[in-house]
Order: structure tokens, then C-alpha cells, then sequence
């Protein structure tokens, strides 16, 4: 997970093929084997010895490959080895998909009459009683206050588009993955089948009492904006879109620790965001509110002008941008689109369109900057299980402002040496994510628990 | 979990208290205290010893008691005793509620970059353009295919009426116990704050799409029937009302096993209804379509009467279904509704109002019934978990009649000795149910899966 310019570019390949092969056993098979996917040109990962017979062995071998002609060409080239036989060859991620991400499983099993008696009838008409009399009560006797809702419909899925809810499955279940692992939150996908607005906030505010909190995912802008603005104003709960916040939060600790290694003060620096899409505008507002001198943004579209000039973004054309900011951030969804000629000397520049970035980090810090990096390293996932947590826990009303800084700055504290942001899958760091956002809950008087919904 | 008429009634009080004491450890001790308990006309259950000292003991006593208040004065006498002091009393289910019933979970953990690269970004990426390429590989790479959502709005919830969503929030999490305990599915709370049916539809429309199959719980009679209607053919998986089929499924299952021990044949045998609302509707709807001879109906409110006559249900009073039915099942919430003298020798009599039945099974049985029980005999739970997991096994476009009749009758057959129903918490019970319900599926041509989705 080390962030410096020179191996960023190792991530950019994103297919990995599982082979199951069958070979003889015996000394130099694999030699074989290995050789022949050399000349093929794949790049061999893991291998995983599956059984070992008399006369045959049979291995996994997972291969980064350039697409699947390449991956279906290695196949053949392997099956021509006398004795060795290709028994499948798959797509890594898709095994791993198998079966879907998430289970919904009882937090005790039921196992006697008594047991019965308790969670279900006649047991269970008291923990409803209870809680018609005292709503409260939801929190400590259901799972209420500690899940999330992940909602979208599937406009703007990855770098993919519009690709619909169901298609959108795979990176809802992965966010929930990371919710379950990081923050112990339960968090159930919703796909919600329209691309209205109006129908899509209905919808989430009617099926809003199951939830603690609810994070948008996924909604393509400008109507993501309009949702999350309405649904926050309709809702006691938190609502926040991952795509807009949890990002703009995830890269102002990035920028904090750029600054910190570079030897800059956000509250003295311009920072230029190119790109002004949801995740674009996000981080050039939260730049705006984290206090940064000017703020400069960017982007072709006019739809996206008005709502920067109110946050206090100052547009500006890519060429002003790179001439005038010291902190470079760029959202575009374009490869390549900076020239390493634009750079300035000492510039800080984060280049976050995955897979391909908008100018490579070493590209760039062998044109001056001080500090470049790309997309893998801001990773959303450090960001949105600590701060949904943090709000659960204290029962906050929203997600406002003093919690994102918390949160940003809390990531940025913990990257260490020469990280840019700290290990992802760390599970300390989320919990010191959502210390810090309960506590900014807590001191900006949006929190509304005295103790914490139980087994959160 | 055996049904005679004699023990039926050992259910009905439904208030369970544990009592956390601490008494002196010596011989004789527990004794004076059983025997306060006694005193205070409680009934002991579990104990259990918390903890050893020196001095003195700690036990968990659970005891049966008719309300809270009779739970505070055994406390106030327990704590007279001298050495002995009451640290916390509490209702016993609402301590087994604590924290909720459910946890939404990850199928495997993310342990490396690799893991990461696999079920994140990239590798997300590859499952998603994957479904949106063939759809129907959302069934092998998400868990919508083995999912299924429980929505209510709260307007009938147990013998408790209207107490809107939240507060129904228990039921749904014990509905989904169950589901994940004896039949894999992993079921999710869905509730919808409406009492619109246009409402309550178009939102369970538009997130159909996260899951394979629509469970309906307590929803308030008549709103209940018109909105499982339009949901069914509005969606193209299965649609349940859980009151209404599930109960009715159960029920049948129990008037098939009352048949085999009186020696009756449901198709030559008068079946008679009191009350039709939806438990009821549904129990007469099913009697006709699984043959019986005449099934007659009884209810005051007018407003059932044309959906019972539309469906072959003979409208009389009371009296009469008393008098010409060889079978007769009640489910009119009211307790003690028919008088003893009413029974006819031979009869067979269900009285399935919880806690307090229509008629007490020993007085039926005393009056001349060759069989009788209560609603303790026939739980749901025996039900709904194996109808879905035959739906979502064969991708079922709906939940019809012979798949309902496959369930009452694979129930049915696996009732032994003088059970009138088997041991709904037994896991093989369920697995017999789903077989038999995904066979039904293909022979009835609703089928359209070739193989079970991943992971069921």
C-alpha cells in the first residue's frame, strides 16, 4: 500500500485469471509451465497446490493478464505442453464474486422452546410494546441503529456509467464488505429501480425507519446533488453520498499529508480541482471549507458552474488551474489529459481518475512537482465505515461539517513514513476515524444519544 | 412441542422475567428463595449461576409471572429475605432483544490487497460489466438471488394492531432469524412508513430489484389483498403475504395430520372458517382449492364477504358453520368466542387466536371434538422459510398453488407420533419443504432457473 510515484502505475492493470492446471509430477514441470506463460507474456501471482497425485499434480496459478483474448491465448499455449492440460481458466474476481458478498445471519441461534419464546412469539410482542411506548427503544432492541442503507440506481457506476441497480450489485455488496469489516455496521445494498429524483427520494424517505443512517452511492450528478440535499432536509437520520463526501473527505487527508511531506500549509496554498462531477465538486468544497486560500475549479461543463461559484470555487480554465494552484486535483475520468509540460516546480498533484490517471505520478514529479500521485491511493474506503460509525454512535442527526474535518483529519494523523494515507484494511484506523466524528458530533450538538445503539 | 388439548394451554401467559440475585452462599439459600418465589406465586424456570464467591452467590432465576407488577412484588419480597438482594429484574425477552436479532455480514473477509483488488476496485468492476452483459449472472455473482425482503408497514402486527413500522421492527428481524437459521435465505426487514397501497407498492416496485423474492408480514386486512395482487403482477419473482398464505399453507398441513389421526378425508369433510380476515381468508381460499368438500364462512364485517364468495367460500353465521362442519378453524382474535356446548361429536377444532384461543382444546375435546388444538400448533415458521427457498432454488416466477400444496403436504408427512405439526425449529423439516416446493415450481412450469443461485 506504499504510495510513491514510481510503482503507482503496478495497479493500473486490472485483470487477474485464475488457470486450473493439471501437470505432471514430477521435477521441472513447472518450470515448464512458468516459461510458457513468460512467453506469452502473463505475469505469474499466487500458486496454490490444489492435489498432488502419483503421476499428475494439479495447480491454480493466477495471472495478471491484459484482457481475455490475452488470457484465452495463454490457455491454448499451455494445453500444447505435452502432459499438461488447462482444466479452466477464470477470471479471479469473478470467482470471488461467486455466491455474492454478504450474508444476513441471526446474531444468536434459536435452539430451544425458550429461545423461541424470547425472539419470537409471545416474547417478541414485548419488544415491539416497548418500543411503540418509548420509539427510543429501537436502538437498543433492534438492529435499527447500527445499520446503514447503501441506496443508488445505478447511473454512474464506477468508471462504467450507467450501467442500472442490478449491474451495481457487485460494488454495493463490496461496500457493505468493508462496512461489516471496518466498523461492524450492518449495511444492507438497496437498489432502487428509477432515475427520477422525486422518485428516488420517496422512495429512500419511506423505507428511511429501517435504517440508522443512509450513504448514496453510485447516482449520477447533477441529480445527486439534488438528492442528498432533499433527503437530508427530509431525514433525522445521517445521509450522506460516498461518492461526493466520503472522497472530498478521504482526499483532504491525502492533501494534508502531501502538505505535511512537502513542507506546505493548506491555509496558505491555492488548490485547483479539475473536474467539477460529484466527486470533483466534493473535494473542491470541502477544500473551500477546510480553509485552503483560494479555491480554483474546473470543468467544460456549465452545469456544474453555478453550483461552484455558490460554494465560493472560482472557475477557471485547466490552463489557469496549472498555472496558478500549488495543490492539483484532478477528477476528470480522462487518461492523460495533462501534459507534463503544464506542471509547475514544487506543485503537489493528485490524479485520480482509475484505472488511468490524468498525467502519471512520475511523469509528473519528473516535470517538478513535489509530490504526485494517482487513484490508488485515495481509496474511499478509509473514509465512509469510520464516519458512518462516528454518526451511528452518537446518534447524530446529519453528517455536517465538523465531522468530515474530523474524519480527514484523523486519517491524515495516521499515515506514517512515506504513506500518503494510511493501510485501508487497518481496523484500528477506522475506529479512530469514528471516535473522532462521534466526538465532532458531540461538540457541534448534532448528536442526539447519550450511549451508543448496543452492538455497534 | 408436542400438541395435545392437555398441555396447550401451559403457552398462553406470555411474560417471562429473569431475576439476577445475589443470596449467601450456604446451603438452604436457594431453597428460601424458591420458596419466596413460591410465596409470590411465581414460576421457576432456567437457573443459572453467574457466579461463586465466599460468601455469597450470584444465580440468573427466570421465572413466569402474569404481568410487570406481579414481577416488582417478588422482587420487593425477595429482597426482605435476609443475605439475598435483587441486583436487576428484567422481562426476559426484552433482554434477549438487546442489540437486535440480525447482522449483515461479509461471506468471506478481506484480508489482502489481492482480496481488495478481487471484490473491490478492479476487480468489482469485471462482476459488474459481467451482469450487465447477461443478467441473469446477477444470480451467480450477488446475493439477490438468495435474498429476500420482508416488508410491512406495521398496520396488523401480532394481536397488537396498528403500531406502524418501526415499532414492528422485532417481528421482522425473528421472521429473518428464521430464515437464515433453517433455510440459508438471507432475508432483510424492509419497512415502509405508508398506509397507502399505491405507496406501499410502488416502493416495494422500485427496490425489487435487490432481492429474489417479496415477503409480506402484517399488513392490515383489506389493503393487504389488493396490494399482494398488484405486486405479484407487477413483479416477476415470487410475492408472498405471509399472513395470509403462510398461515394458510400451515394450517392445511395441520388439518391434513387431524384428518389422518380422526380418520376424515379432506375431500369428503364440510370445512368451516371463523373470521376472514387475512389469516382466515387465506386458511378457507386454500381448503377450496385443495378439495374439500364445502367450505363455509363466517365473519361479521361485511367487507369480506365478496372476496370470500368470488372465491367459492359459503357465507353463514357462527351457528351455522358450527353446526355443519366436520372441520372448523377459527382465527377471530377473540378469546372464548365459542361456547362448548356449540361443539358437534366428532368435530375437529382448530382455535388459532393467540395467546387465548377461540374455545380452550381440553373443553372442545371434553364437548365431544375428536381433535382440537390451538395456535400454538400451528406457527408460520414451519412455513414460510422452505416455500421461499423452493422459490428462489427454481428462480419461481410466483409462489402458486401447487407449490403451497406441496409445502402443506410435505409438512403434513413429516408430523409423527400424535404431533399434529413437526418440529418447526428441525432443519431437515425445511429442506423436505423446499424440495418439495422447487419441484412443484417445475412441474407447474414457473421455474426458469436451471441451477440454484450460488450460495443457497
Amino acid at each position: 500500500m506504499i504510495r510513491e510515484s514510481a510503482n503507482v502505475r503496478g495497479f493500473a492493470v486490472p485483470l487477474d485469471y485464475t488457470y486450473r492446471i493439471q501437470l505432471p509430477h514430477r521435477s521441472g514441470s513447472l518450470a515448464r509451465v512458468a516459461g510458457t506463460i513468460a512467453e506469452g507474456e502473463g505475469l505469474i501471482g499466487d500458486v496454490t497446490t490444489i492435489s498432488v497425485g502419483r503421476t499428475a499434480s494439479v495447480r491454480e496459478i493466477t495471472l495478471e493478464v491484459r484482457d481475455r483474448d490475452h488470457a484465452e491465448k495463454i490457455v491454448e499455449m499451455l494445453n500444447t505442453l505435452s502432459g499438461v492440460e488447462v482444466l479452466w481458466a477464470r477470471d479471479r474476481a469473478l470467482l470471488r464474486h461467486e455466491g455474492g458478498k454478504l450474508a444476513i445471519e441471526s446474531t444468536r441461534p434459536v435452539r430451544t422452546v425458550q429461545d423461541m419464546r424470547d425472539v419470537y412469539t409471545p416474547g417478541v410482542a414485548r419488544a415491539c410494546v416497548a418500543i411503540s411506548e418509548d420509539p427510543s427503544l429501537a436502538g437498543e432492541l433492534t438492529m435499527i441503529g447500527r445499520s446503514v442503507a447503501i441506496c443508488t440506481n445505478g447511473t454512474r457506476v464506477l468508471g462504467l456509467g450507467d450501467i442500472g441497480p442490478v449491474a451495481s450489485m457487485p460494488v454495493m455488496e463490496g461496500k457493505a464488505v468493508f462496512y461489516h469489516q471496518l466498523a461492524k455496521v450492518s449495511a444492507m445494498p438497496i437498489l432502487i429501480d428509477t432515475k427520477d429524483p422525486d422518485e428516488f427520494i420517496e422512495t429512500v424517505v419511506r423505507i428511511a425507519p429501517t435504517f440508522g443512517g443512509i450513504h448514496l452511492e453510485d447516482i449520477s450528478a447533477p441529480e445527486c446533488f439534488e438528492i442528498e440535499t432533499r433527503l437530508i432536509e427530509a431525514l433525522d437520520k445521517p445521509v450522506m453520498h460516498d461518492d461526493v463526501h466520503g472522497t472530498a473527505v478521504v482526499t483532504l487527508a491525502a492533501v494534508l499529508v502531501a502538505c505535511r511531506h512537502t513542507g506546505l500549509t493548506l491555509e496558505n496554498q491555492v488548490v485547483g480541482q479539475i473536474g467539477l462531477g460529484a466527486a470533483g465538486f466534493g473535494i473542491a468544497a470541502l477544500m473551500v471549507d477546510a480553509g485552503a486560500r483560494r479555491v480554483l475549479g474546473s470543468d467544460p461543463n456549465p452545469l456544474s458552474h453555478e453550483r461552484a461559484t455558490a460554494k465560493g470555487i472560482e472557475l477557471a480554465d485547466m490552463q489557469t488551474v496549472m498555472d496558478e494552484a500549488d495543490i492539483v486535483v484532478a477528477t476528470t475520468g480522462r487518461a492523460d489529459l495533462i501534459d507534463p509540460a503544464m506542471v509547475r516546480e514544487g506543485q503537489v498533484i493528485l490524479a485520480l481518475t482509475n484505472p488511468y490517471p490524468e498525467i502519471d505520478a512520475e511523469a509528473a514529479v519528473n516535470s517538478g512537482a513535489a509530490f504526485a500521485a494517482d487513484g490508488t491511493s485515495v481509496n474511499n474506503v478509509l473514509g465512509y465505515p469510520g464516519i458512518f460509525r462516528g454518526a451511528l454512535l452518537s446518534g447524530a442527526r446529519e453528517i455536517n461539517l465538523p465531522m468530515k474535518l474530523a474524519a480527514a483529519e484523523t486519517i491524515a494523523s495516521l499515515a506514517t513514513g512515506n504513506e500518503l494515507v494510511p493501510d485501508a484494511l487497518d481496523s484500528h484506523v477506522h475506529e479512530q476515524v469514528a471516535d473522532a466524528v462521534r466526538e465532532a458530533a458531540i461538540e457541534s450538538a448534532v448528536a442526539h444519544l447519550d450511549r451508543a445503539p448496543m452492538g455497534l
